[in-house]
């Protein structure tokens, strides 16, 4: 028997790498001639750098800019391939931002700064994470680090925040530095919002940034304004490309002034991770997350599992936290037979408290009724 | 394969008859070749006459007194071998008392209607389950409708009722009915508190039934009265005899007048259901409650029915509401698996709303796993 694991983590209690190892174990334990195949997976928010290096690669660490101008170290990986793996939220993410959040003045400085460090290494090919993001600065920041010139009417380099996108009068894209050309960047993302408007980054995703309702209204506003600059620089209009709307802005400077992709984040994760292959007659793929919905079919990691394997034949088991509305929708998508780690009726405060041994005992119970004959 | 299914109800959503078909339905969509046996089993409570009548036997209805003196319709059951199967509930049960409840002027007469019902009909042997009763009268009702005269100082018979203890002067059992004669009652019942004091039935269980503190004191020393005017009359000492503190102590007299046994009712219930023959050659035994935890060691479904399947080696599975505190304890039962049907972090008032289907779900995906070749 052969019994691949490719879990996205619960988040905030178990790790994708965790339930890899207590979930081998169950199978372990009352299959003990099965083959286990783990492979954590990420759809390219937390969790991404390790999902992908899981063991082969480089992880190198740097001195970068915080969300707010606070020095914080970071770190990506590089596969084997030359491939650099970066998350944004190592450099600019929610959990590095001060407390009282002061979207209005954090900068995706930092992200650039991780790029550059990549590009200069000699990585040609970057694949960037945009999930958990404090920044609602349009990729300012992000994009002044790697050598875009954003200047006000007096010709001065803007603050690199939201605020400064206020303030752009002209973007300046000529001294780019040599080392960005010919970088591919793909950027791993499952958002389809548009960059303003009242399904955009700022009016959907602003107020879990900490932003006022004043700030919302303002950033959008300077957002349909920067969109113009940028037509005006590039001949691009970015305003209702789908997926500008993530990560507070991030892909429009990308995909003006440095050719990216946005990629669904779960494909991106499982070719690098060579999942076609490792599949190859396996028994069951084993999946999982921290809840299963009618959400779930947007790109997430057991829909994404699920798909693969359906195409092999192979059926699919997803093991869950909770298993949330509309989940019956992953059934078309592969999944056949789903579990949730609850063991009791009790508020997420107190499920969360024991949720590595709910799975344990999930997973053993699972593999003990398999083993029966 | 063989497949048995022996869970109890899950108390207040789900009943052990449609425990057994849900589970059934979803083992045969995934094994249409599997022999399925379902047998829903009760430990002695509400669900018992139900679980043994089970397509076999008869119901017989019969007007009763209610635990308020009022008129009931109150149904027991006759086994194709004459035994008389009666849950106390149908006559005397909380769920028919008076709101607010009464229990100082509650009577178990209703109960003793049946079980002469009974008698009268020719049955020599009764299974009396004793769950869910709203009484506290010792079985001074039933005791009277089966022909014991409790008799006060001036000679007269006292009200059927707790408050009738403390009127007791003297007992007359000399009168009892010819049809008592050779009657065997066995009391269903895992309750192991003596009649009085503080484990005993009064302050232990009269909360539940509604008791205010000052009947529970009372309440307590007429019982030690009455045990004493009994041992009198019988001279058997029942005080501290373990069971006589259920039901507000019923067995009192039926173990003193009556010569009745008291026996761990899901022992009864799996002999009547020929459960040690039903299981032969299965490959497995599903077996399940509301509620897994430390307390399902004494005299539960699950752990009654995994014991019986340890002996002849057939491992089981527990599919329950909630896994409680020291459910672990019950793997060194026979219980091999254990799963909850709680599909979300959410409280028992939510959960409860879709119990049959989140069954429905646990018990499909579980067959579809083992189904994975």
């Amino acid at each position: 028997m052969k019994i691949v694991i490719a879990p996205d983590s619960f988040k905030g209690t178990i790790t994708s790498g965790e339930i890899c190892d207590i979930v081998g174990a169950a199978a372990a334990r009352h299959f003990p001639r099965a083959e286990i195949v783990k492979i954590p997976v990420s759809d390219g928010g937390e969790g991404m750098v390790d999902a992908l290096l899981a063991g082969v690669g480089e992880r190198i660490a740097v001195e970068v800019t915080g969300p707010n101008f606070t020095e914080e170290q970071a770190a990506y990986g590089i596969l084997p391939d030359g491939t650099a793996v970066i998350e944004m939220a190592a450099a600019s993410g929610i959990m590095l931002a001060a407390d009282p959040k002061r979207p209005m003045d954090a900068t995706s400085l930092g992200t650039g700064q991780l790029i550059r460090d990549a590009a200069r290494r000699g990585c040609r090919k970057i694949i960037l994470g945009i999930g958990g993001s404090a920044t609602m600065d349009a990729g300012l920041g992000m994009a002044a680090a790697m050598g875009v010139r954003f200047l006000d009417g007096s010709g001065a380099e803007v603050e690199p925040t939201a605020r400064g996108l206020g303030k752009i009068a002209r973007i300046d894209a000529s001294v780019v530095p040599g080392e960005m050309d010919g970088l591919k960047i793909l950027i791993a993302s499952d958002v389809k919002n548009p960059a303003c408007g009242e399904t955009g980054s700022a009016q959907v995703f602003g107020r879990q940034k900490g932003a006022s309702r004043q700030d919302i209204a303002e950033i959008d506003e300077w957002i349909v304004r920067f969109c113009g600059l940028v037509r005006e620089a590039t001949g691009k209009d970015l305003l209702h490309t789908p997926g500008t709307g993530a990560a507070g802005g991030m892909a429009i400077p990308l995909l003006a002034f440095f050719g990216a992709d946005i990629v669904p984040g779960i494909d991106l994760i499982l070719d690098a991770a060579g999942f076609n292959e490792k599949i190859r007659g396996a028994n069951m793929v084993i999946t999982g997350e921290g809840m299963l919905d009618g959400q779930s079919l947007e790109g997430k990691v057991p829909v994404g599992v699920a798909r693969r394997a359906k195409k092999e034949g192979i059926p699919v088991v997803a093991l869950v936290g909770d298993i949330g509305p509309d989940y019956a929708r992953a059934y078309e998508e592969g999944i056949t037979a789903v579990f949730s780690t609850n063991k009791a009726a009790v508020p997420f405060e107190i499920a969360k408290q024991t949720s590595k041994e709910d799975l344990a005992l999930l997973a053993d119970s699972l593999f003990a009724f398999k083993a029966m004959r």
